[in-house]
């Protein structure tokens, strides 16, 4: 199942499993190893992974009875694809919001 | 307040926030005027924008009674800074991704 644009951005949404991601953009790691760094529980850490795992971010394979987890960024592409709509507004309309916001005065 | 990236993610996450940051790109609004597209109450809609505001990405300008909220999409860029680290995973390890899991035979 293709995870949807949300799911993906609700995984990163998290510093913690940001932070697993970053792990497993060194290699892939058994969920024991990734806990380690993370006063965590493994139950809570199981509960980030199994978010990543519906964004698409994180893939797991059995191995015996370890679970061995690799990083899948391709989902990622997407939220690059959608930002990238926006990134005109972020160069040429910054003087256009500036006016705006100084001709009406009351910028809350 | 500089908004956290966290904030800003947890921001863009859902498909109603990301549709009325579509209504803004097409310029400023009044509140009323974006929740006319949706079947939802004002306080609703006020609720997701509040939640833009918290991601920095909607700026309200109060006009009498009325509230003008205009786009600002700078806290995208944080957006598009983080996902690009993963870049290099999405095109040259594909390949070593496929080897692994096709190695372990065992995707779930």
């Amino acid at each position: 199942m293709t995870p949807t644009l949300d799911h993906v951005l609700v995984a990163i949404a998290d510093p913690t499993r940001r932070a697993i991601l970053g792990r497993l953009s060194r290699g892939p790691a058994r969920i024991t190893d990734i806990a380690a760094p993370f006063e965590m529980s493994l139950a809570a850490v199981s509960k980030h992974v199994r978010m990543l795992e519906r964004g698409g971010l994180v893939r797991r394979a059995r191995q015996g009875r370890e679970h061995m987890l690799t990083l899948d960024a391709r989902p990622l592409r997407r939220v690059v694809e959608w930002t990238s709509r926006y990134e005109r507004f972020w160069n040429d309309r910054l003087d256009h919001l500036e006016a705006f916001f100084t001709q009406k005065g009351q910028v809350k």
